[in-house]
Parts: structure tokens; C-alpha cells; sequence
């Protein structure tokens, strides 16, 4: 980390400075851009004074000091102490106070600062130069010998625990006692009697606890406040957080030493913190509280409660004014709401610190493109400074902020938004209760093909078991609907229809709240926060529309979902997933059929009766995304899927066997099982699924290949413009795709030239395996285009399966650091990006201009968007409502981009 | 295809030739090295002829011609046919006979010849050039007019069925009327006026249904048979041959034109076939058979059954002396054993073809040692003469070839070798039976750890279901028993005790045999060859060990694996699987008590027990492979493999619940089915195991470095080497490797500074995660050393896993040609292969000199190991049977990539 040039340049200027090197700069000579050098508290500060704001005057001692001072086995470095006394004689001149004068004392506080704020750090010293002598001083130039006393027992206080490392909690039993001796409320109530014996048993505890004995000595005060920031910034808790953030240690920490100022010197007197917008809303108005005579602690300690920012209009009309004043300068400058905060002493204000100022989703819209329209910064600006979750946020029903919540557990947030109403524990009874008007959310251990419907009517869904590519997952994520999956402390008794988790029971009928955004499983119904995408949201999506290369898709099964995703503004559907449909309640049973045929002839019988399905399907998405492309994939699932659990049949064939009933009675399930052994697999995930299924039984491939091209041929007719394009899933081998394509090609063909149209169409491929991103420059010869299935890529590069490892150890990998990100959330670029990239240049190298995206669920993910703007894909294609967030990140990945490569 | 150089110098030199190019080139003119050209039958007669051998003067038209002829629109090229002429007139002169000439007919034969042996394209016509004139003339000089009518109908019969197309049916219909109304009992029986008629018959055929006359001059004929040898290159068959065989289309094949000889002109004429050595043991003397007075074909139809080689000896000794004289030429000349064909006309020695003998594995050895030992052929010569292949069929017990068997089914060849036995259908009772002095055979469904002791005590195992990483299969290797899995069309019938296959039922009890090596299950007992490991395999594979590059290490897991791994040439054990250790009987309730425990207090109490087990195996394996090293891997497969299925559990407990069973009676299936749900995995092989297992609970890890470590310093102690080398298994991410590192090492230091020894050691991973190949650079900053696993990396790229791909489509991928391979036997090159070269530029661009090995089952695969060796790996290790192929297969690999590199 090295300092910017214009640090450097004045660097080479510090010849001047004792000890050969400038090791301390007044807040008058940084700026904003010194954070490296500065400390970001410090910069902060100086940008302020050098913008002309009324700060209280103070200087900064630099990281590089820092560093020397470990470099020098913990000493501060040549000439750097004669700097800071050289400093704080311009303080004393700039104040008119002196550092230790009885009568009237210069007061500091000293705090530490690094480039980045980082926690667990020693954070501020205040009252630094009180003394048993500038406390009387004090108190007489004040004529407050309480304050005096009170600002003397703080500083003792603060001293003792930060540079002398001595336990707190003796100070904390010292003042109860004295209050309870005296009979005082709070610590306000302390008279000034009070107040000295608090201080002599301080001075006590200090000689008894200490590490070294309490200095009256003010420049010695301030010599070992300032040893002791820099040694913070080793201390344990600091380096901690360092190593969990990746932030380097070599960059040291700074120094602040600034003028006291006082807000609690009388009515004239007061402190407060205010937003240049309302955080909540945007709303363009002054935004805070103050409390006049006091200290900033007071405001935090809850004694008296704040008034709203614009009753100091009517209190103190000039400061309020002055104060109005600076804060649309500072807005101005920064270009960016602020979150300030002030001081008055006795009618002067003061600036301590501003910041940008943290905001809600929604503020955050509406702010960023306020600021746009009003030309105070750019449109590319405005779409850099929202964040896309912030976006996706504003996409869901959530729960109230404000809203206190009584969490019962906590499962996998498995698809956004929240949701409340009756528990129900089966589909059937889901379906009917939502029919009579309730609102139901269904609870299963895990839910499968057969719960659908339930999952339809019901408000939300609830599993104990599975991951975030579990059934209840999936199918929840794309109906848009909360889900909390795998809540492995909920105990489901579903013959008892109640669950239990924390201790408490909920039965069936018995309201309760999910969060699918967290995980939560709430108790009883909360306030929410209905979705909205205002008309901010539209103009800020807008502009990023005309900023991003990468072009947006939705992954969608239905045609309801190619609605809602135009409605989001995607430009394709880069994802039908054809064996949704089969899933469908009406059409398991065919299903089923089909896969338990004994001979092609069986099979091509039920396929023909899931033809019409398929085709009124097809006709729909198509129809909805008339002349934009629907990449169609054609079955890929493991035929297992489609059939009843194993464990399920077994318990019941051995239950019916044990109990001596009539075999005939349960010979269809004796024959299910039978076939659901037959085609049970150890590892499913690598098993007979994607297209090793349409080479098997291409049957199925043909149905759905003829539904797909009658749906074209028909639209076509009517004038529409269907653009289908094939995805053969799973493919490894080169020759795995142009058998399948061949299969599509001729049914399609057939089709076509019956009907006597032309339909555009491609046929293309998933890249999913390691092997098919190793050879795709073989792949591509053949295939059209290529889609990256990141979920499947990532589970085989990592030979992770995300429904085990998730809940067996892929969470404890990462809250334990042995991975940085899940992988299934976050694109690991290292692995599976490495992979993409060598299918990129692959696939380019033997296609020039072949189309290229991504319909993992990465697709959705900011990060993930960014890599793939790197690499240069053409799309990515999410969750319908993704597709806002979607829009957002690739605009901003494009800009970040263009600036990296500039 | 390019000619060599000095075809190309003869070419060039051709400008005389009619049509200015040579398309025809005498025996005489050719040589072997010109293959291209002239086609593999035209190279070896020109090169006996060179080598001045009695053959039967002629020429060959090349395979330029060929190509010449399709590029001209199935024209001979220009000066073709004039060569062509020229070549007869010269075979007119040199034997004296006229083509056509009635009084001393030339006849001829024409076969094709490409530069691959091709079945599908036509083979022979004889006799060409006889007609209704000269037939008369070769029947007055022969003296025998039954011969010549004969070899005329013959003549008709192979012309009009290849070259006129006219069905082969009719002919055979016509003849065996014609036996019918003469009475003739065989074809030889027929009279000439028999003879006579049948050929007008024929002529009436070919007229009927030929798709030209029949041309009476022969240089129609010729030009005719010419012209279909060209064609047939294109045929259906030949396209379709070359197509799965990967042979160019445009080679072209040649012509040979040589003159008839007969040996069916009396009793000193006469035909027959022989090898320079016995073709079964290698034995260096003449071995084969003859007819007198007999063709070709006479043989084949076997009416006289031929007579042995050494009888020639005394029916004519002087032609025998002159056999034995060129059979020790050509020998000598191919330095290889020779398979001849010769013909005796009139007591004049004809050589037909020669060729290298097809020979049995024990002739094979022998014949390569005894050739180097005599100075025939040099030592690398020798190793480059045995498939890899046949040394593993010397080193199992397996079917004599000549026994007749009767197939009752047909699964995986599992484990090779075979065996017979009486059929067992539980382990308990094999165990039982074996103890009493029985052969056994075990029959299951499949296997599981519970099975082991009863796989230990049968011959060999039979399993109807799982593939060829199974635990039957997986085991039996190890245990180096034959093994038949996942033999789908076995029935077993646990409870019946009995098993059908192929409409047959093998009772418990009734004896029948499983062939390991070819996956055959055949009824009842049939005759076997003993495996040998004789003088000569030891001498060739010493020799191998001077050539190759590859040190050759072995898979093993007990002390006794390590034994025979010594004895058959192991440098090291490459990997012990320390569960397999968990896996034995009395270990087993101790590591499932382990898995059950609660707490990680519970779990090291049944660890300290598991340890002195682990303690003594290590022990074992590394005081047998003293002074070499033994990679130990750690802790791998998921945890759930070391308990009872689930689907047995749930069975069972569904039974006793509807039995009404008091629950308490079955607490402890209960509890088990929860231990075995809450471990149970979708996609196990992905889940929970490896590294991540270790690194969830580190005191498994703990115990088995503990063990490891004790065990070497004991060994240490007592003046031993110990080399024990720890591999962390399934690593994905280098921060999985470092922190499993850092356990080991925290006990191994501990341990080895405790007993005050010091023990060479490393720590290294398995590459076996596309990912871990990805980042080998990261990698192996911190492993010692990688091992490829390539069987999960094949799982993992190709995203299969084997247990389910190989029965339900890998096998048919690869006989339909959607595969070239089943890439779990031959290492993907392209794919799998791409990921080992990346990861072995990581290692060694971050760990010069980093130990490089492979101990996925592709370690004892030839074309693996030749993979390997241009790798550069530093061993392949393999089963401890395979070690004697891989050390010839590495040398042959070595000096395949050397000669690639000149």
C-alpha cells in the first residue's frame, strides 16, 4: 500500500521537519485523498478544514509513524515527538489555550484512525491534559466546577482502562457506590463532593491496578495516548479482524489529536448527529437529533431523549442556519449524503466528523437518482452508488426493520421474501384452506413433485430438511415465493400436524412467520414492508440499461414467469427447465407411466398423451417472449425424481408385508419399488440424467423436441416470431452433443417442412462438466452456443454435492475462513472460473462469435456478474426476480471494468 | 499417408512407365517397407521374393492406382492397364505358360491388400483365366479332367459372386442338387460329367442373375476382378470398418496378380500352414499341419484331417528340409516368429504368405527371451514383444482356452483370474464351509463390510449388482480374488439360497465356476491353467526394470499386500487405505460406536481403541517395506459406508412397528436408522469425506497420525527405516490442505519428539478434484508430494460416478462408439489428461522436483502408464498383481516416447 503521489511529492519536501521526515500533518494541510497516510478519520477531518468548515483544530500523527514506531521496537521515531510538540504549540496559538496552564487549559482528545475503520482497535481518549491543577482551572473558566470535575473523572476513566489497561469494572462498583452513598439517580446527580472522592478512589484503583502510575504530567498523558493507539493497532482483536477481512498489516494506523470542544456548557451549548437526507426514505431534508447541554455519551446513555433535528431551528435559529448551511456544502463536496456530527459550544458550532451516510434500500434509489437528475453527479454515479442487493431488497415482501422479532430457529435462506400464515402440514390440506381464503405456509421434513400444488397455494414453505438446491428450494425460487429450507432444529411431526423448534410448539392452524431472506422461522405474525419497484427504481434500471454490455435473462418454466420477466426487463429466457412441466400434478401420473413402460412402444404411448402438455407449454413461453430467444432445455433430471420416495415405498411394502396383507392388494406399490430400485442410483447427480438420458431413450428427447417446433410453427403462422434455441444439458464429450443435436435436427426438420414455415432456431449446450469446458474448442464446432450451469460446474470442480455439504460442512467452511465464499453463492473464480475462462477462449477460438452465458443461479450474483462481464460473456440469465439486480451489477460491472481497463 | 523416402526416389525415377507414373510394381521390385503402396500382402511377398524364396512370381497395382481409379470416376488411371499387360507378359515368360492360351494356360489369382488387414472388402478370385478353352487345356495337362472342371466351377463361383454380385446361395443350391441326383457324397465325389453339367448350370445363374456376362476372355476377367478389388474398397462393410477403426479413407488398397500354383496335382503336390515355434509354450521347433494332395480351401472343410508338420519329414524329406531352411530364413529375417503358408506343386516348394505368429502369454515370454538370449533380437526388442496384457493373464488362474463352457450370464469383470466353487449365498456360512475344507463361492446381491470375512474364506465372489468401484469388487482386487459384479441377469434369491441365470438355478451348494477376467458365470466346473511367474517373465521384466523411466509402486493395505507387492518388483506402496483397516470384523462395532457417539469426548474413547488396531497395521506395512516408502492416506470415504444400509434398516424397523413389536425390543435397529438418516447423503461420493471429514473432526485424524507415527518410531527404535508419507485425501482448496497439514504435524512432532527419534517423512495430497488440479501451484507451495486419483478425477470431469454410469450407459456409450474407451480403464487423455498436465506444471513451476505418482487404477493400464510416462510422473502405483504388467508396460512406454522424441 503505498501513498499517492502527491503525498509523495510532499514527502520529498519534508527535509525541513526534525528527525529528516514529516511524521505529523495539521488537519489544514491533508485532504480526502491522504487516506492512506492520514488515516481515514484524519483525512476526513482535514477535507473539513480545508473546505473552510468550523472544526475543531487538531493534527494527525501518519501510519507511516506507526509503522517507524514498529520498526523501531516500539519507539516513535526520530523527531516525530518534536513535530507533535511543534503542533500542538500551533494549537495552543490557534486556540488561546495552553497544553497544562492552570488557567486555562488546553484540552485534546486523541484517537486512532486507519484506512480503513477497523474495529477492535483503541478507539478515543477524551479530556486528554486535565490534571489535578487544569481541573481547577477548568472549573473556574467554565464556573462549572461539577463539569470540570465530571470531564476529569471521564478522562481518568477512559486513561486507565485504554493506556493502563486497568479493568473498567472497578470503576463502574466505584461510582455505583458513591452513588448509592449519596443517593444520587444517575451519575448526573453526583454533586461536586461526590465527584472528588470519586476521583481520589480512582487514583486508587489506578496506583493498585495500573501498569504504570496515572502521569500529571500532560505532555506525558499524551505521549502514552499516543504509544498506546499505536500499539493497538497489534493488539489481538485488531489483528483478528484484519486476517478475517483480508485488510493488510502493514498499513498502521494513525493518530488524531484534536482541540476539545464542549456541548454540555450550558443551554447555549449541545451535540448531535444529522443526515443530509432522510436514510429511511431519501427524502431531501435535514435528518437527526441533537440534545442541548451535553456530551455525546449523554445522547448514547439514554438519560434524556433527543429532539428531532428541526426543533434547533427554533432553539438556536443562527447555528441551525449555519449548520443547514454546511451540511448542503458538505453534500455538495462529497457528493453523497452525509452523516455528520456536530458540537456547540456556547453558540459556536463545531464539525467532528462526516461520512457518507448509510441508507435503505429504497433511500438509496430514490437519493441516487435525486442527486442524478439535479446534475450533482453523473448517471453512471447514480447507478455505482446503489447496491444491487439493495435493489433485490425492494423486490420482496420483508419484514418491518423496526419490528421486534421472536425467532424461533433459523434454516437456509432458501428464497426471498417473507411470509406468514396457518401452518399446514400436507399440500392437499394446503390447497384447500387456501381455496376457503386462508393464508397458509406449508411445512414438510421435505417437500417433492407431489407437494406442488400445495406450494402453490400456500404463502410461503418450510422444510426441516435439504439445501438451497432442494426440491422446496427450487420450486419456491421460481414461483417467487419465501422459502426457508433444511431448518434442521425444527422438529416436524407431521402425524401429530405440529412442529417444534426453540422449545415451542406451533400446531396446525397456528399462524407463524418465515423469512426467506434470513432463514428465520419467526413465532407468531410481524409487521411487513410491501415490495415496490417505484418509479426511481425503473429510471436508475434505465440508465444501467444503457450502461451494461452484458444483456439480461431470466431462467423461467412457465409463461407465467416469461410475463413477469419482460415486466423485470429481461431480454430472453436463458434457462426452461421442460421437466418442470412434468412435475405438474396432471401430468406426474403420465410421467410416471412413461417411466415405468417396459418397451420404447409403452413408453412412446404416454409420451404421446404428455405431447399436448408440452406443446401448449412451449406455445405459451414463446408466445410471451415473441422475437426474443427461449433457450429450451431439453430433459435432464434423473428419472427417479419423477417417482415416490424410496424410503416411503419401503416403510410401506414391509408394513403392508409384516401385517399379512393380501399381496395383490399392494402390488402397485410392490411394482413402483421394484422400478424405483431399478433405476436407484448411489450418486444421482452423476448418474443417467442431462443428455445420457435422451441417447438412452431418445423417445422422450423426440416428444419434446416435436412439441417445441409445433409451438413454433404454429405462432409462426399466426404472424408471431418464435425463437427457440435447444440446450442439450450435461454434455462431456463432443460426441454426446452431435448424436443429441442429430436427434433434435431431424425431429425438427420434420416438423418444420410439414408445416411448411421457417422457424430461426439454434442448438446449443450447457457447459456444466470440467470435461466439457476442457474440450470445448471440440464442443463448439458443433454446438451454437454455449450456457454455463455454474450450480453443476461448481459442484464438480469443488466435488461438492450442495443439498450434503451445505448442512454437513460447506457452512462451517466458510464461517471458519477455510473457504472465503460459498461457492454455490459466489462464482469461485480461481476454480470454476478458470475452467469458464479455458471454455471461453475454447469456444471462441473454434466459433468466432458464438453466444456465450451463464444460467447458474450465479447468474443473480453481483460478484459473479462482474467476472462474467470480465470474460466477456453475452448473457447472464437469473430468477425472474433477479433480473433488476441482475441489470444493476452488470452496469456497474461494466463501469468498474472499463475503469480497471483504462 | 505418405510413402517413404525411397518410394518416392523410385517414383520419381518412373517417367518411362506408360502413363508416366508406376502403378505397377513386380514381386520382385518391392520390398517390406513399402506397405503403403503396395498393401501388406503385396509388401510381404515382394519382400520373400527379394529375399529369394520360392513364391509364385507376380505383381502388385498399387494403392496410388486405387485412389487414381476413384479420382478418375472408376476409370483405371491412364498407362494402368498397359502396365498392367506389360507384368502378365513378363509372368507369361517366367513361367513358361500363355494367359488364355488354350494348350498351357496361365491362371491366376487376384486378392487385395491394403496397408491394414480390413475385413469387409473382397478377398480372393483363383483360378482366374480359365474358360471354355483353356479349362480343356489344364485338364489334358494335368492329366486329371475332374481337377480342372472343378477349378473352373470354382473359378465361376468366386467371380460371379464378387465381382458380378450374383447371390452365393444359388450356386450352392445348384450343387448340392446335383450331389443329389448323382448320389455324390461329397463335392470331391462328383464326376466330370457331373462337373460338366453344374457348369452349364452356372453359366445360366450368372446370365440369370449377374449384373454383366460372364466374359470368357481373360483379360476381361482380369480387368473385371481388377476393377471390383477398387470397388470394394468403398463398400458399406469396408467404410463402416474403417470409420469405428479410425483408418483414413484415403489409403487405398492394392492389387496382387500372382500366378496359381495347385496342390491337389497328386501325391506329391499338397498345402499346408506352420509357425516357426510352438504358437502354446513358446517351444523353439516347427509346428503345424499339412494335407497332400489337397488346396487350401480342403483343409478348411475338413473332410481328411491334416497330418503334423514333422510326418512331411518322411513323406518327403527333401521338400521338408527345404521348409525348414526358409522358416528359419524368414525367422531370422522378421526377427519374429513366423505363421507361413505354403504349397507344393508336383514336389516344388511354393511359399504363400508369411507372417507373424499369433502366440499364447507363456509363448510370447519365452519366445522374446530366448530370441534376445540368442542374439536374434536385443533386450528392448524383447520387451517390446509381449503385450502387458498377457502378463497379467500369467499371473491369475484362468480357464483353459481349450475347455468348452457354458455361459449362464455375463457381469463385470471385477477382479480377474477365476474360479469354482460350491455356491454360497452368506458369509457366515462360507466362512463356515471354507473352515471345513469346501470351495466356496460367494453369492450376494452385494457386498458390504459385514461380507468380508466370508470374501476372505470363499475362492471367489458373485454380485448382482454395483460396478466395477463396488466394495465387492473393490475388495476382491485387493484380496487378488477373481470377482464377477453386477451381474444383472443373476437372480439371487437370498432367502431361497439359490440364484438363476439364463433360464438355469444354481442351488446352495451345487458347484459352478465365475471368470474374473472376461465377467462370465458358467455352469458347473471346468478345467483351469495355473498362474506362473516363471524364469522367463523374471528375466524379461528385469529387463524392463533397466529400461524404464517409471518407478512402478503398489496399492496395499496390509502387511501381506506389501509382501507380494516385494515379490512381484514394488518400489513402495503408492497408497494404504487406512479404512480398509475399519472394515475388518472385530474392528467394525468399535468404528460404528465410534460414528454414534454424541459427543467429541465419546468419539476419542472408541478411537483410543480403534488405535493400537491402526497401530499394529501400520507396524506391519511399514516394517515390510523397509527403506521404501508408504504413502498412508488418511480417513476417506464418507461415514455412513461403515454402517448397516438403510434400506435393510428400514425394512426391518417398518417390520417389527407393524408387528407390534414392544419398541424397546428394537432401540438399537432404531437408533442406528436415525445415525444412519442423519448421515445419510444424496450424493454421498460428493459429500461429507476426505479432508472434510478430517477437518469436522480432527481426533479421527489425530488417532490415525498418532498410530502412524508410533508405529514408525517403534520401527525406528528397533534400527529400522521407516518411510512413511502421510496423504491428505479430496483436496479441493489449499487452505483444506494446510490446515489438515498442520493437525498432522502438530501429532507426528509431538510424537517423534516424545519417543526421541527422528523418522523421514512427508506430507502430501491426491489430486483428485478437477479444482485441486486447477490450483496445483497453490497446492504444492505446501504438499510434498501429489498422487493422482485419477478414478475420482474421471468421476469428477467427466461428472460420472462409476458405481452408476457403468450399468445403466457408460458401457453402451463405449459400444456404440459415443466413447472411444470406458475412461475408468484407459485414462481421458484429452479431458482427465488436460487437468494432470495442468496440475503437473502447477506443482513443478512451485515445487521444482515435487514427487509426482498415480494411484487410480489407470496406474496398472498400458495406455495409462504411456500417458504417465510422458507426464514425466515419478511412479505409477497399481494393484499388487498388476505390478509385473506396469513395469513392462512403463518400460515400453519409455522406449515408445523416446523413439517419438528422436
Amino acid at each position: 500500500m503505498s501513498v499517492s503521489t502527491q503525498e509523495g511529492s510532499l514527502q520529498t519536501a519534508s527535509k525541513e521537519y526534525p528527525g529528516g521526515h514529516r511524521w505529523v500533518w495539521r488537519f489544514e494541510d491533508g485532504s480526502a485523498d491522504m487516506r492512506a497516510l492520514l488515516g481515514g478519520k484524519g483525512a476526513g477531518v482535514a477535507e473539513m478544514t480545508r473546505a473552510g468548515l468550523p472544526v475543531p483544530p487538531g493534527f494527525t500523527i501518519t501510519t507511516e509513524a506507526c509503522n517507524a514506531f514498529y520498526a523501531g521496537g516500539e519507539h516513535f521515531p526520530d523527531g516525530m515527538w518534536e513535530q507533535v510538540r511543534t503542533a500542538l504549540s500551533e494549537l495552543e496559538q490557534k486556540t488561546g489555550k495552553g497544553f497544562g496552564n492552570p488557567k486555562n487549559p488546553l484540552l485534546v482528545s486523541v484517537r486512532s484512525g486507519a484506512k480503513f475503520s477497523m474495529p477492535g482497535m483503541m478507539d478515543t481518549v477524551l479530556n486528554l491534559g486535565l490534571n489535578e491543577l487544569t481541573v481547577e482551572g477548568l472549573a473556574e473558566l467554565t464556573g462549572d466546577r461539577r463539569f470540570a470535575l465530571d470531564s476529569y473523572r471521564r478522562f481518568i476513566q477512559l486513561f486507565a482502562k485504554i493506556v493502563l489497561f486497568v479493568d473498567g469494572a472497578e470503576f463502574e462498583d466505584a461510582i455505583e457506590q458513591e452513588k448509592h452513598n449519596t443517593g444520587a439517580a444517575s451519575d448526573a446527580d453526583l454533586a461536586p463532593d461526590a465527584l472528588e472522592r470519586l476521583i481520589a478512589r480512582y487514583m486508587e484503583i489506578v496506583s493498585a491496578k495500573g501498569n504504570a502510575p496515572f502521569p500529571q504530567d500532560p505532555l506525558e498523558q499524551l505521549a502514552a495516548a499516543i504509544g498506546a493507539v499505536f500499539s493497538s493497532w497489534n493488539n489481538k482483536r485488531a489483528v483478528d479482524y484484519r486476517n478475517y477481512n483480508h485488510i493488510p498489516h502493514d498499513l498502521g494506523t494513525a493518530v488524531n489529536v484534536q482541540a476539545m470542544v464542549f456541548g454540555n456548557m450550558g443551554s447555549d451549548s449541545g451535540t448531535g448527529v444529522a443526515f443530509t437526507r432522510d436514510p429511511a426514505t431519501g427524502e431531501k431534508k435535514l435528518f437527526g437529533e441533537y440534545l442541548l447541554n451535553a456530551q455525546g455519551e449523554d445522547v448514547v446513555a439514554g438519560i434524556r431523549t433527543p429532539q428531532p433535528i428541526a426543533l434547533l431551528e427554533k432553539e438556536l435559529p443562527e447555528v441551525y442556519q449555519q449548520f443547514a448551511d454546511i451540511a448542503a456544502r458538505l453534500e455538495a463536496h462529497y457528493r453523497d449524503v452525509q452523516d455528520m456530527e456536530f458540537t456547540i459550544e456556547r453558540g459556536k458550532l463545531y464539525m467532528l466528523q462526516t461520512r457518507s451516510g448509510k441508507r435503505t434500500a429504497q433511500a438509496a434509489v430514490v437519493i441516487a437518482v435525486d442527486m442524478a437528475n439535479s446534475g450533482l453527479i453523473t448517471k453512471e454515479e447514480a447507478v455505482l452508488a446503489v447496491e444491487p442487493e439493495q435493489v433485490d431488497q425492494l423486490l420482496h415482501r420483508r419484514i418491518d426493520p423496526a419490528a421486534k422479532v421472536d425467532i424461533m430457529a433459523t434454516g437456509l435462506a432458501a428464497s426471498p421474501g417473507a411470509a406468514y400464515g396457518k401452518a399446514v402440514f400436507d399440500a392437499d390440506r394446503a390447497e384447500a384452506q387456501a381455496a376457503a381464503g386462508e393464508k397458509v405456509i406449508l411445512v414438510r421434513v421435505e417437500t417433492n413433485p407431489d407437494d406442488v400444488h400445495g406450494m402453490i397455494a400456500a404463502q410461503g414453505v418450510l422444510t426441516a430438511r435439504g439445501g438451497r438446491t432442494s426440491h422446496a428450494a427450487v420450486v419456491a425460487r421460481g414461483m417467487g415465493k419465501p422459502c426457508v429450507a433444511g431448518a434442521e432444529s425444527v422438529h416436524v411431526d407431521l402425524e401429530g400436524r405440529r412442529f417444534e423448534a426453540g422449545g415451542r410448539v406451533i400446531r396446525e392452524g397456528e399462524e407463524f412467520t418465515i423469512d426467506g431472506s434470513t432463514g428465520h422461522v419467526i413465532a407468531g405474525q410481524v409487521p411487513m414492508i410491501e415490495p415496490e419497484m417505484g418509479a426511481e427504481l425503473e429510471t436508475l434500471l434505465s440508465w444501467a440499461d444503457g450502461i451494461k454490455g452484458l444483456s439480461v435473462w431470466a431462467n423461467g418454466d412457465y409463461p407465467r414467469d416469461a410475463e413477469l420477466a419482460l415486466r423485470f426487463g429481461a431480454r430472453g429466457i436463458g434457462l426452461c427447465r421442460t421437466e418442470h412441466m412434468f412435475m405438474e400434478q396432471d401430468r406426474l401420473p403420465v410421467v410416471q407411466r412413461m417411466i415405468l413402460a417396459e418397451s420404447e412402444g409403452e413408453r412412446r404411448k404416454e409420451l404421446a398423451q404428455l405431447l399436448p402438455f408440452q406443446r401448449a407449454d412451449f406455445l405459451g413461453i414463446l408466445s410471451a417472449m415473441d422475437g426474443l430467444p427461449v433457450v429450451i432445455r431439453l430433459i435432464d433430471p434423473p428419472l427417479h425424481e419423477f417417482l415416490p420416495s424410496l424410503e416411503e415405498l419401503l416403510t410401506e411394502v414391509a408394513t403392508a408385508r409384516a401385517k399379512g396383507v393380501p399381496e395383490q392388494d399392494y402390488a402397485d406399490r410392490t411394482e413402483m419399488l421394484a422400478a424405483v430400485r431399478r433405476l436407484h442410483e448411489q450418486n444421482p447427480m452423476l448418474g443417467l440424467r442431462g443428455c445420457r438420458l435422451g441417447l438412452m431413450f431418445p423417445e422422450i428427447v423426440e416428444m419434446q423436441v416435436q412439441a417445441i417446433f409445433e409451438a413454433a410453427a404454429e405462432l409462426k403462422k399466426k404472424g408471431k416470431d418464435p425463437r427457440p434455441e435447444v440446450m442439450i444439458p450435461l454434455v462431456g464429450h463432443v460426441e454426446e452433443f452431435r448424436r443429441s443435436r442429430s436427434i433434435v435436427e431431424k425431429v425438427a426438420t420434420g416438423i418444420l417442412e410439414k408445416a411448411g414455415v421457417e422457424v430461426e432456431y439454434k442448438i446449443g449446450t450447457m457447459i456444466e462438466l470440467p470435461r466439457a469446458a476442457l474440450t470445448a474448442a471440440e464442443i463448439a464446432k458443433e454446438a451454437e452456443f454455449f450456457s454455463f450451469g455454474t450450480n453443476d460446474l461448481t459442484q464438480t470442480t469443488f466435488g461438492y454435492s450442495r443439498d450434503d455439504a451445505e448442512g454437513k460442512f460447506l457452512l462451517r467452511y466458510v464461517s471458519e475462513g477455510i473457504l472465503p465464499d460459498n461457492p454455490f453463492e459466489t462464482l469461485d473464480q480461481e476454480g470454476v472460473g478458470q475452467l469458464m475462462r479455458l471454455a471461453v477462449e475454447g469456444g471462441r477460438q473454434a466459433r468466432p462469435g458464438i453466444t456465450l452465458g451463464i444460467c447458474g443461479e450465479h447468474g443473480g450474483d453481483p460478484r459473479s456478474i462482474a467476472f462474467c462481464e470480465q470474460l466477456g460473456l453475452t448473457y447472464v440469465s437469473c430468477s425472474p426476480y433477479r433480473v433488476p439486480v441482475a441489470r444493476l451489477a452488470a452496469a456497474q460491472a461494466r463501469l468498474k471494468h472499463v475503469e480497471r481497463d483504462r
